[in-house]
């Protein structure tokens, strides 16, 4: 099988070759403006992986891997509107860009293009895929759902957290990994457990997202501390609320608007509680529980360990280590 | 055959029985409530009569139906956040209830639930089914474009118009009634002169609707005039442009924003100008030529008049006409 990076160039190359009608500009120009915009394209190489897990034909699955790809972009594309977000991936939003109903048509025409691209699957998939695509997608905006409705919420409990986080970021993982099996040719049991490994992939994965914005990490460029100064309720935060007493929840809750503080002084304010609760080291233990409960799945397929190496690097590497 | 009432009475109890979650709330709440607020079920009553002129089992679409019904109504959604519409049927509309952002996710909710719907087809249908609504979809989609483009177009072209409501308008009409053909055992080409049917019938609809805005009719409760009042480039508005000389054109496009004149003044003022172009007579020629047209290619279908009565009866209902 090709390399994760050969893979790689082969998804960029397919969504490149992507045409859409020049009219009506408002609608198709965003779409290609936002396909374009660069990514990681976790998503599309987990269908290719986990194609490549059953077959030597992995091209076969470029059209679903790509519908995934576009049903994720169009995700933050509305997204963005809800959070008016003035910024994706360093260049303008489509809502900044364009505004707020270019945003929401040309979204709504990418996830019928996303649908259009599904459909070309071989038809004897086409039902269990197409089930697996509309599950996803309905549990990915009932995380949006949750995400909104918890920044109004007082108290959000870890099991709360975990369950959002698992709708609105694993899910989409697990579609892709299971759409890719299937195309494969995977048994339903084995689709199962590679569903599972995506679940536990993506909360090692958010969960590391949400450590990494306030501890940092030198291969990211990322701004350090963006979430203490928003306010946002990450698992550091949650996890930290759960540990205190009042007087220091109180802190916790107050300090990102407390106008006497300059920036680094509210994240140093918020850190020092984390660090006194030992949030990070607890972060750390559910990280490599989740990620090694993920690994564990792929050694229960009913492929050989010849065959599930590359998606083990490939699950290493998203997590920034060598496996 | 069940008669069209009772075809609407089994459209009616399908989607009240269809549970959605009551978790997460503002997920799905909207859509029971857009799906609740009734309507004329023209989309779902198209697919059952096509289906039904093919096959004695009409019910074998009602998924189908309702799948097309729940597109329609998620289009309604989305468009009224663009139009910033705070009334739908009589009653607040979603964003106007629950804001801008519960309508963009519940919006999109709702497409996927129509794909979830729409999969429920026979899997010997469903490739075909699917890129039938996936092409209507991107269609409809596209309409809306153009319709806003217009709003800050100076000129329209009669060309550009009819256009601009086929897409808007008759697509979704063809949609249906194709999907439901298909679902009762069409050939590709009964299907072809079925989407023609619809498209021509679409159009006579929509240009209707535009001559009663102006014209009224007892039988809708509708306020008269509405289109003038808010300026909109209608098939009237078009047609009198497309005639007038500079000074009458001039008239056409200040009046609506003329404060010196009550509404009732700028309705008559307006009225004056289409009553010398002669644009009712053409508007209605056109309606009589669009309906003449879709009625025609029922008779080339491979089914005999016995079959398409029914079809006949709902599509002269639609107009407001006996046939």
């Amino acid at each position: 099988m090709q390399t994760n990076e050969q893979l790689l160039s082969i998804i960029e190359n397919y969504l490149a070759q992507t045409e859409f009608p020049a009219e009506p500009e408002l609608l198709y120009a965003p779409i290609g403006y936002s396909l374009a915009g660069g990514g990681k394209r976790l998503r599309p190489m987990l269908v290719l992986l986990a194609c490549g897990l059953f077959s030597d034909d992995v091209q076969q699955a470029l059209p679903a891997a790509a519908a995934v790809e576009v049903f994720h972009n169009f995700t933050l594309l509305h997204d963005d509107i809800m959070d008016n977000a003035a910024v994706r991936r360093g260049k303008p939003s489509v809502q900044a860009k364009w505004g707020r109903n270019v945003a929401i048509l040309s979204g709504d025409a990418m996830m019928i293009y996303a649908y259009r691209l599904l459909s070309g699957v071989p038809s004897a998939h086409l039902p269990r895929i197409l089930r697996t695509f509309d599950d996803m997608a309905l549990e990915v905006c009932e995380g949006q759902q949750y995400d909104m409705d918890f920044e109004r919420k007082r108290k959000v409990s870890v099991v709360e957290y975990m369950h959002m986080i698992e709708l609105k970021t694993s899910v989409l993982l697990a579609g892709a990994t299971v759409i890719g099996a299937i195309l494969g040719g995977a048994s339903e049991e084995d689709c199962r457990k590679l569903h599972r490994f995506a679940i536990e992939l993506g909360l090692a994965f958010q969960l590391q997202d949400d450590l990494l914005d306030s501890y940092g990490d030198e291969r990211l460029g990322k701004a350090i501390g963006g979430d203490i100064l928003e306010g946002k309720k990450t698992y550091l935060m949650i996890t930290a609320m759960s540990r205190a007493d009042e007087p220091t929840r109180d802190i916790l809750r107050t300090t990102c608007c407390n106008e006497k503080l300059s920036d680094a002084e509210k994240i140093a304010a918020v850190k020092a509680v984390y660090d006194r609760l030992d949030v990070p080291r607890l972060t750390e233990q559910q990280i490599e529980l989740r990620f090694d409960r993920a690994l564990a799945q792929l050694d229960t397929l009913s492929v050989g360990s010849e065959r599930t190496r590359q998606l083990k690097e490939f699950a290493a590497g998203l997590m920034g280590r060598k496996k």
